[in-house]
C-alpha cells in the first residue's frame, strides 16, 4: 500500500466531471489506468497543474469513417494516423471506426486488412463496428458470432446506399444473430426507392446543382426508415442504435419510441446542430462541402435536435466524420460538371465535434457539463461495451482524459486542423473553450499543440457482449 | 501529501456505483468526507471489507412526513429520531421532511419549531421544504426570500386538503417568487373538487368502506391538477416537482410535459409500485393501512410507474412516509365506526423504499444499478441542491454510504423496522438485498442491525439555490 | 296526395347540399317546412329558380351575443333587431345567443326578460344558451332542470371575467344537473389567475397598448383552462362543448382528448382563421378593434384551427359576434387613455361569419361544400337538439334556405353590414361567394339586398334534451 | 311537372337516414333513380310501406373478393353470382371487387376476363379495383392511365404474398401515376420479411397449428408496413386507403397520421370487431376457419377498431369477404396435415357485415344510425368515386336502399346464408336487426327471402377520378 506515492501522472487540481457527478480532485494514474482520485496526491514522475480547466474523460466517437471505401465507392481522406491525429487534436481519445464489408467481400478478410492498417498507424484506441452487405449464410453462421466473439459488438446496416443497402430480410437475419451472440445493430436509415425516385425525377427536370441533395434525401425518407428500423428491432428483441437523426419528425418518433421499448437508442452529428440546407444552396459548388446524408435540415430540426440531445431522446453525439476532398477525388469527381448525385456525401468532424458542442451547449447554457460528457463520451461507452475502461473518470479506467480551458477562445480555420480533408464546414466559426491537453492512456499525447505520440501507438479495444434484455 | 496513510475510515473491495459509473476500488474517508477513491488504500483507524458487495451512495429521501401535522390535522407517529433512525436502517443517509405551515401560522415560527425539533434528535442529515398554505404579502415578500436564502429552497404546495390546499393565484405567486429567488416548487396535485364532490357522492349512498378512498380520489383528479400544475410553472418559468405520481394517464402527460419544457420534474413511491387499490378492499377495516393520497392504483399504472422510472420520465424515487398507527390516533379516529373518509392518509415507507427498489427493480433486472443510485440519492441531491454533497461517491462529498449485500434475503415483517407506525403495509413480501452497513459522514451508524448513532448527531443541510433556466 | 302541386314555395334548379350530399332537386315548401324534394315540381305560388347557385341550410349561429350583458358589464351594440338582421344577411337563419345570469340575478326572470325581448325583435328563430353565474342550491334543483324541461338544453360556464366566472365546484354541480337532465355544458376556458396574474404585472409595468391583451391572455391560460374542462366532463360523464379554440397546442389537445372521449366537442370561430395578434398591435388604439378574448394568435395557431375544422377536431363554426363599437360605449370607455383592460372584449361576427368561410374554406378549396353545411350548420344542429328541424335540407325540415351566389364577389366594408358595431375587423377583405337570397321557414326575408320580415316575426325554438351517452 | 304522380316504386312511411340526416318521408323512384322525396307521394306502379323500418342506401362493400384467385393461389368459392346474391341479402347493393393482375398477367386482359364475369353473373351493381402484382413500363405509362379513366380509380398493392407483393420502388411508382392521373391508391400492409422470418422459425420448431398463424403476423408487421405506406403517400402526394386495419397500435397510429395529412384513411372489418386470435386456437383444425390476414388480435385492439369507427379514425367498414371451404379447396390443403401457412387465407362477410355492425353498433348503442350508413355506404361512395350515385338517398341518385326491420332478431347460422363457403366465423351469434328488403336501381331483389334479380342484372360502375388535392 505504498503505492499511494508512486504514480506515473499526477492531474493535479482540477474540476472533474462524469456523466453524473462535478468534483475537484486530483487523478493519479499507474500503467496507464486511474489508480486514485484524491486531494494532495504526492507528487508524480509527471506532473500536471490544470488549476481552473475541465478534467473530463477523454471523448468517445462511436461513428467515424477513417480510411474507408464509402457506400458509394469512394475512399475518404483520412488514413488511420490522420484520422486520429484529428480525433485527438479535439479532445477524442477512443474511436470506434467502420470495417466494411462490400458486396463480394470476405469478412474475415476485410476485419484482418482494417485491423491491420489501424494496429500500423492509430495514435489512439480504437475498436471497429461491422458494415455487412451482403452476408451469406457462412456470414450469419460463423463468422458474424466469431467477429463478435472478438469484441466487434455492433454491426451497420445500410438502408440506402448501392454498394451497400440490405433488404428488410437481411436486416432481420442479422438482428436474429446480433440478439443471439451479444450484439446491438445499428443503423443507416433512409428510404433508397424514395430518394432514388426522387432523385430521377430531379435529374430529369435537370436539377442537379448541390442544393438538390437536400431535396433528393426528403425527411419523409427518413422518417419511412427509422420507422422500418425500429419495427425490426421490437420485433427481434435486438438493441437498436439509429445512427445521425436529423429531421424533427424522427426525434419525434424517437422520442415515442422509447416509451414503448428501451431496446431503441439514437444519435445525431454536429452537421444537423450548425449546418443547415441553406448551406447547401451556398454559391456555385460550395454547397458541395456541406452534402451528406442525411442531409443538414431546416431550422426546425435544428431546434429539435438539440431538444433530443437535452431531454435524453438523442443518447450519443457522434461526428460521423467522412472526409472528402473538394476536388476530384472526393466532392467533385466531374469537376465543375459535378451534379449532386455524383459529389462524395460525407462532412469531416472528427476534431470540431466536441469543440463545437462544448461551446454551443456547455458555454451556450444549453446543456450541463454532464450531458456534455454522457453525450461525448459516456454514453458511447455504456452503450458500446466499453462502460468502466472508457468515457468515465473512475478507479480502473484508462487514464484517457482531455483538459479543457473553457476560456480559451477560437476562430476555425481549416488551416488549424489535422484531418487531410482541406475544408471545414464551419470555416470562421467562433469558439469558446478547448481541449488544450489530451491524454490517452496516461500518456500526454497532445499538449502546447503538439503531438507526442507514435503511429501505432493506440491499442484495439475488444468491446463487450451486449445483453439484449438487461437495462441500459 | 503524506495524508494518503491518515484515513479515518476505509471502505475496502467494493463494487461501487454511482448514477453513471461502477469501478471497484477502497473509499477512504477523512473528516467525514470522501477524500480518496482508489485501489489498494493503506490501512485506516477503521476499515471495513466488503468483499462482494456494493457500495451505493447512501439513500436520499426527499420527500417524507416527520414529527408533521398533516393535511387533515393528524400528527404522524415518527418523530425525528424514529423516522430517522428507520431511514438510516433502510440504506437512506439524508431526509427532506416537511417544515409545514398550516393556516395561521407563522413561517419563521414554523421553521424555528421544526429545525429544533429535528436538531435536537436527528440522527441523519436532513434538509427541509417548506409547505405554504396561506402566504400572505409578506410571506410572499420577505419570508419567502429569507427561507430560500437560508436553504430551504424548495416550497410545498398542496392543491387538496382543506387546512393546506391553495388557490392558482396563491400557486402562480409563490411560483413566481420561487423562480426570482432560486427555488422550485413541489406541488401534490389532486383536484380538491372533483375529491369533494366525489366523497359528497359516496357519502350520500353509505358507501364508507377503505375501499371508497380509491373511488373518490379518482385518477382524472389527479390527471386534471396535474395538467394545471404543469401549465403554471410553464407559465411562470419555474421548475415543478410532480410528487407522487400515480395514475398512467398522468406518467403519458408528465412525458409529453417533459418533451415541451425542461422545467417539469417528476417523483413516484413504492406504493405506487407494489400495492393497488385491491388493497384497499381487503377484509373489514384493513384497506386503511394502503389508504393513502394519491391511492395505489391498478395494474396499468403500476406498469406505467415502472416504465416512467425505466425511461426517466420519473426523475425520483421517494418514500412519501406518512406514518399513522392502526388505532384511533390515526386510521382509526372512530374506531370500527370510521369512514375511508376520516382515515387519516398516508404510509409508512422510510425504511423499505430502498430494499423494495433494490429488490424487484435492480435484482429483477428491470433497472441498473446506476439507475437505482439515480433514483434513489442522486436525482435528489441534483434536483434538490445537493449536488457534490450527497448522493455519490466521489471524492470531497460526504461520506454518506450504504453497503448492499445482493445476497441477503428478507421476509418483511413490521417487527423488523424501526419506524413507530406499528404495521407495514408490505408485510410478507420476499426481498433479495439488503443494506447491512450504514455510514453518514464516515460514521458507521448501523452494522450487524444495531444503530450506532446519539440523537442529534444528524447535521441541517442548507441547500442550494437553483438556477431556473440552468439544464438540469 | 294532390298536394304535390300545392307548394307556397318552390326553390328550383339548386345545387343543394347538405352535411353528406350534393344533389341537384327542386325544393317544394308547404307551411314554412319542407315537403318535397323532386326534380320538376310543378310550379308554386311562389317560384325561385337558382340556377347555378348552390341552396344551402340556413346558417346556425350556435354562439353569439345579442342585446346581453357582457362578463365585463358591459352591453352589446345590437338588440335581438340588429343582430338577427344581420344574422339573416349573411345567411344565417338561427341564432342560439345566451340569457346571462350574472351575480345576483334570479335564473326564471333573467330567461323571462330575454325571451320578452327576442320574442318582440327577432325576425330570424332563436333558441337560448342559459350562462349561469352564481348557483344556489335552488338554482341547481329547480331552476336549472326547468330551464332545461323548456327547451334550453345548453348552460354555459365562464372560467374568467371578474362577473360571470365560477370555480370547479361550481363546474362540477352544474355538470352533474346537465348530465341528469339532459343538457350540455358550453365552457369559456381561459385561467382567471394566470391572466390576472399577468395584467398586474404588465400594468406595473406601464404596458396599456391593446397588444397587451394578447400577452395577457397568454395561450397557456386557454391551455390549462380547456385541460381542466375536458377532465371535468370526463369526471362527471357530460357532454361538453369547449368554445372559441384558438391555439394551436389546444386544437392538438382536443384532438387527444376526442380520442379518449366522445363527450368531447369544440368550436372555433373567424377571429381565429382571419385575425393575428399583429392585428392588435395596429397604430394608436386601432388594435382595440380586434381585442377578444381569447385573443387572435399567430400564424401557427391560425393553420392549427384551420386543420382542426378540415379534419374534425373543431365541430363547429360560430361568430362569437360580441359587438361593441369604437367608442365610449365600447372599445374606448376612457378615450385615448384607455388601456388593454378596460376595453370591452368582443368583435363583430354575425353577418361575415359564412361569407368569410365560404369564401377562404370553399372556394380557396380547403374544405368541401359538405364540411361547410356541417360546420356552419349541421353540426350546430345536430349538437345544440335541432336535428331534424334546422341545419339541414331535408323533408320535415324547416325551409330555412340560403341561396350562395358563388361568382359574387365582395370587397368588405363596414358600412355595408347590419349590426350596429360601426366597424369590421376585415374592412377591405375580398370575399368570393354570397347568401344572396335568405329564407327563414319558407318566407324569403332577404332578397336583392332588401330585408323582408317585421321584428318578431322570428321563433323560439325549444331544443331538444341530449342523451349524454347517445353517439353523436 | 305532371310526374309527380307517376313514379315506378314508392316507399311509403320510412324513417330515412343518409350520413347527417334522420328524416321521415316517402321515396319516389322512377327509372331506378329516386325522383322525389316527399311525404305523401302519390300511389305508384309498386307501392311498399315500410311503417317503422328504417330505409337507409344499400351498402357498398369496397373490399371484397369475388370470383378471384387468392395471394396464395387459391380460387375462392363465390363466383359473381353467389358472391352478389350473398351481398344482397346483406343489405349490400353494391360491390367493388378486384381484378387481379398476378405475375405474368397482363392488365387488359385481366380487365376484359373480369367484367365478362361479372357482367354475366351480377345481380347488383359493381365496379373493381384493379391489383397490380409487377407493372412493366406499358403498364405504368400506358394500361394504368387507361384503366383509370375507364372508370377503376383505385389501385391496390400488397405488401405481402409471393405472388403479389411489391417493393417499394413499384409502391412509388403506382403511386405516381394515380396521382397524375385521378386514382388512390389501396394498400394490404404487412412486412412481408417479418412474417417469412417468423414462419421460419416457427416451423422449424414444429409450430404448425391454426394458431400460429397469428403469432406468425404479429402486429408489428402490420405497424411498419402502414407507416411505411404512410409515409410513400405522404412522399408522392397520393390518397391511400389502408385496408383491414386490424392492430390497436397501427389505429393509434393511423390517428396521428391523418392529423398531419388529409391523404390517408383507413378501413377495417367485422372479424376485427367480433372474432379474437382466440379463435384460431378452438380445438383441432377449427380454428382454420378463423384465419385471414391480418389475423383477428386481442380484445385490447378489438376496442382499438371500434373507438376508430367510433371518433372517424376508420372511414370505411368493409368485409374483405374472402370465401374458402374448409376442406380441401381452401383452407385444408392437406387435410388434417395442414399446416397454418397453407391454410388459405381470408373469411366470408358479404352477407353479414352489416347485420353484424348494425345489431352491435346501432342496436348496442355505439354508433348512430348516420355512422352506420357512413361506415357502409357514403364514405365508400364519397371516397371511392361513387358519390351522388351511391350510398346516398338523395334526390338523382340510385334508387339503391335497404329496408331495415330494427326489431327481427336472428341466430346465425351457415344454412341460412348464400354464400358457398359452407361455415360462418359467426355461427350462433344473436343479431338484432336485419335488411328485409333490399331494392337496386329501383327493382325489388330480396323480399321475404326471396331472390328477384336474374345473373347479369348489376351493371358496372365506371368511378369517378378523384382529385389528390380536393378536400375529401
Amino acid at each position: 500500500m505504498a503505492q499511494m506515492s508512486e504514480f506515473d501522472l499526477v492531474v493535479r487540481n482540477g474540476r472533474v466531471a462524469t456523466a453524473s457527478e462535478v468534483f475537484a480532485a486530483d487523478i493519479g494514474v499507474r500503467g496507464g489506468v486511474i489508480a486514485a482520485i484524491a486531494r494532495d496526491l504526492p507528487k508524480a514522475a509527471r506532473d500536471i497543474d490544470v488549476d481552473g480547466c475541465w478534467v473530463l474523460p477523454g471523448g468517445i466517437d462511436s461513428h467515424c469513417h477513417i480510411e474507408q471505401l464509402s457506400g458509394m465507392g469512394v475512399m475518404c481522406a483520412d488514413d488511420f494516423y490522420s484520422g486520429t491525429v484529428a480525433a485527438a487534436f479535439g479532445g477524442t481519445t477512443t474511436v470506434i471506426p467502420f470495417a466494411a464489408q462490400h458486396r463480394g467481400m470476405v469478412v474475415p478478410e476485410v476485419l484482418a486488412d482494417y485491423s491491420a492498417r489501424a494496429a500500423a498507424k492509430s495514435v489512439i484506441d480504437y475498436g471497429f463496428h461491422l458494415i455487412v452487405a451482403n452476408p451469406d449464410e457462412r456470414t450469419l453462421t460463423l463468422d458474424l458470432p466469431e467477429v463478435i466473439r472478438s469484441g466487434i459488438t455492433s454491426i451497420k446496416l445500410f438502408l440506402t446506399y448501392e454498394r451497400m443497402r440490405v433488404d428488410d430480410s437481411i436486416v432481420l437475419a442479422v438482428m436474429d444473430v446480433a440478439r443471439r451472440e451479444g450484439a446491438m445493430v445499428m443503423v443507416h436509415a433512409e428510404n433508397h426507392e424514395m430518394i432514388q425516385h426522387r432523385v430521377a425525377s430531379l435529374l430529369e427536370q435537370g436539377y442537379i446543382a448541390p442544393k438538390y441533395h437536400a431535396v433528393a434525401h426528403d425527411a419523409l425518407a427518413e422518417v419511412e426508415a427509422v420507422s422500418r428500423a425500429i419495427t425490426a428491432a421490437r420485433f427481434i428483441g435486438v438493441r437498436l442504435m439509429i445512427v445521425h437523426v436529423s429531421a424533427a419528425e424522427t426525434v419525434d418518433m424517437v422520442r415515442r419510441a422509447k416509451a414503448q421499448s428501451p431496446l431503441i437508442l439514437a444519435e445525431s452529428c454536429p452537421q444537423y446542430l450548425f449546418l443547415s440546407e441553406a448551406d447547401l444552396d451556398r454559391p456555385g459548388l460550395e454547397g458541395a462541402k456541406f452534402c451528406c446524408s442525411p442531409p443538414p435540415r431546416d431550422a426546425v430540426s435544428q431546434r429539435a435536435v438539440w431538444k433530443g440531445f437535452m431531454d435524453g431522446t438523442l443518447d450519443v453525439y457522434s461526428s460521423d466524420h467522412a472526409p472528402y476532398r473538394f476536388d476530384e477525388t472526393g466532392k467533385l469527381p466531374k469537376g465543375e460538371a459535378t451534379t449532386f448525385k455524383e459529389m462524395a456525401n460525407g462532412l469531416p468532424g472528427l476534431e470540431l465535434r466536441l469543440p463545437l458542442l462544448f461551446s454551443h451547449g456547455v458555454m451556450g447554457g444549453l446543456i450541463s457539463i454532464n450531458q456534455f460528457v454522457a453525450l461525448s463520451a459516456a454514453n458511447h461507452a455504456r452503450i458500446y461495451g466499453l462502460e468502466g475502461r472508457k468515457g468515465t473518470v473512475a478507479v480502473g479506467a484508462d487514464a484517457d482524459l482531455a483538459i479543457w480551458n473553457p476560456a480559451r477562445q477560437t476562430v476555425v480555420t481549416a488551416d488549424m486542423l489535422h484531418d487531410r480533408t482541406g475544408y471545414t464546414p464551419y470555416e470562421g466559426m467562433n469558439l469558446m473553450g478547448w481541449p488544450e491537453t489530451v491524454i490517452s492512456r496516461g500518456r500526454v499525447i497532445v499538449e502546447n499543440g503538439q503531438l507526442h505520440a507514435e503511429p501505432g501507438s493506440g491499442r484495439y479495444l475488444a468491446r463487450d457482449k451486449l445483453s439484449w434484455d438487461a437495462p441500459i
